[in-house]
């Protein structure tokens, strides 16, 4: 006995979901098949939908469903000549969470990986350079992960901007507010009490 | 700034996954739309068709995408007078893969659970009681899980059972073959015990 072909096709198409194996694709179908049917059919149109019609922004690189996001077409941010570089289009969503920045994004997508094939074109390294050729951009703030690969991703831009005289900065790393200091790992610590600053 | 609609949208509809987080939800739409969009295009055609066009077996009630499924269709088990009562599809393709069994099938696609409104209608008990009652059952072999709940509807179908004069038996418990005495749960091994056997 096997299952319906229908059913045997869902179950294997789960498995693009990430982490999800052959027991949990059929965990997955049966429960929408048997308990949410409508869920299910929300999810179909709207996975045929995003895939066909999400691309990315032309200026900054997000997810976008127009040549340009909604962020880079503020007329409010237009003229703003801060660049703030993060590698996914959730560190923008966080970012703007805060309310406090007021300049223009450009998101990699990704960080510097040789080992898997990523490099300078794979993260829009092309796309940034033009933008720092414009001339319109006088500080480039580089809010990469602080990980190994978001350092020397960091450290790669910081080049491409003395390149073209525009000023490159990194956020701040140490405490995050309300931690515990013995329970911040040994790298942040480390951050923390080299970026100290003195009480004034 | 916020995510684009139809971005939303699907990290909406990606909740209705069983086990799925906001967080969660919106990680996997990244991954689709940055990695495998293949896949997740193909997905959603799967999920699309398999919402509409799955239903249940009208004879066995699992899931099939014609009125009745190729078990109940299948001539060298359309004489069988053994009936293997199961929760759930997969129970069938685990006791199929033994070889073993050549009856057929009832599946009940859950338990019974007053609590959560699950009467004997909602498990299909009326279908089994019509087939019950056409007389051309000899046995009902009750293979609910050795659960609280499947134990619960194991004996209430065993009830149904008598009335018609059919022959109910219960799938044996006891040590998993290969498994290891000290690492099985309690209730196990009193089943284990209490269904001893004379050696001959
Ligand atoms: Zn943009
Ligand atoms: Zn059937």
């Amino acid at each position: 006995m096997q299952l319906s072909g229908t059913l045997s096709q869902l179950i294997e198409a789960l498995r693009c979901l990430p982490g999800i194996g052959p027991k949990s694709a059929q965990r997955i179908a049966f429960h929408l098949l048997e308990r949410d049917r409508e869920g299910g059919s929300q999810l179909g149109q709207s996975l045929t939908k995003a895939m066909q019609v999400i691309g990315h922004c032309q200026t900054c690189r997000t997810f976008c469903e127009e040549p340009e996001c909604s962020l880079c077409q503020n007329i409010k941010r237009q003229d703003s000549r801060l660049l703030c570089v993060v590698e996914s289009p959730t560190d923008v969503l966080a970012i703007e969470q805060t309310g406090q920045y007021t300049g223009l994004y450009f998101v990699l997508m990704g960080h510097l990986s040789p080992l898997d094939g990523i490099g300078p074109n794979e993260i829009g390294l092309d796309v940034l350079e033009r933008r720092l050729s414009d001339g319109n951009i006088d500080e480039v703030i580089l809010a990469t992960n602080p990980t190994v690969e978001g350092e020397a991703t960091a450290h790669f831009i910081s080049e491409l901007c003395q390149k073209y005289d525009v000023l490159a900065s990194r956020i701040a790393h140490g405490m995050p507010v309300g931690g515990e200091l013995d329970l911040v790992d040994g790298m942040t610590l480390m951050h923390a009490f080299s970026g100290r600053k003195a009480i004034t």
